[in-house]
């Protein structure tokens, strides 16, 4: 029997949201934040379309988590992105004590785990969850990009 | 002779966000960006009135900032921050290219040079400007809050 809420239902969520940010020209990064089996948030990054290097897609969901809550904390929630946070997002998600995050691909030159990003004690960090889909997708983008360059 | 915009004459306009914080209730951290020895954007921590663990002076100051000059990278800026940047903020610096960053009072704990945030490149840090003024205004809010509870 499929499990319907495991975490490759909630990454395709995401991955949704990163093709969103690819139709918009933005790199293709998607994220969701789930409770109890629930969406409560959904983001893509949009720094290109807001003039913004804060607006990445954890970033947008971590916002739209809180003020679904109501608080600014998201203990017990879940974040799935489709790559491996950075260094800001990583820091955004130590304050707000998330319980655990869940991303697509690696990012091994600016993401938080070669660089060593401290996340909150109750929070647990786990990836791979279709990381070919997500580095397929962001391949893809830099391939169209350089060709219209 | 005292030259007018030195880095003291910046962070006075960052500590005056920081007072405007500490009215609003918010922990009073400040923050203005210069270029050209003019402030082209000013924030202050605002977590507790939006809500949200993302909204400390450095983010809100970054994407006024990038309205303002029409573009999302923040070269040749220079931002005056009472408070050592936390990892989050050091991370958004990063992406913004910022040329200085000059802070007032050191953060031990979870300010970005003891956790070794990556800055860009093209980025100095300094500090120690009003830092007895930025820790004595931190110190008054702990203070009140702790006798308001």
């Amino acid at each position: 029997m499929i499990e319907p809420f495991d975490d490759t239902y909630f990454m395709k969520k995401a991955l949704q949201e990163a093709e969103i940010a690819f139709e918009k020209g933005e790199i293709p990064v998607g994220a969701v934040i789930a409770i109890d089996n629930r969406i409560i948030a959904r983001g893509h990054n949009l720094t290109e379309t807001l003039t913004d290097v804060t607006a990445h897609a954890e970033m947008q969901t971590i916002t739209a988590a809180a003020n679904f809550l109501g608080g600014k904390y998201l203990q017990k929630c879940t974040l799935y992105v489709t790559l491996e946070p950075c260094q800001m997002c990583a820091g955004a998600l130590y304050w707000s004590q998330i319980s655990k995050i869940v991303y697509g691909a690696r990012d091994e030159q600016r993401g938080c785990i070669n660089l060593k990003t401290k996340l909150h004690p109750k929070t647990t960090i786990s990836g791979g969850v279709l990381a070919d889909e997500a580095s397929a997708l962001l391949k893809r983008f830099f391939v169209e990009k350089r060709n219209l360059n």
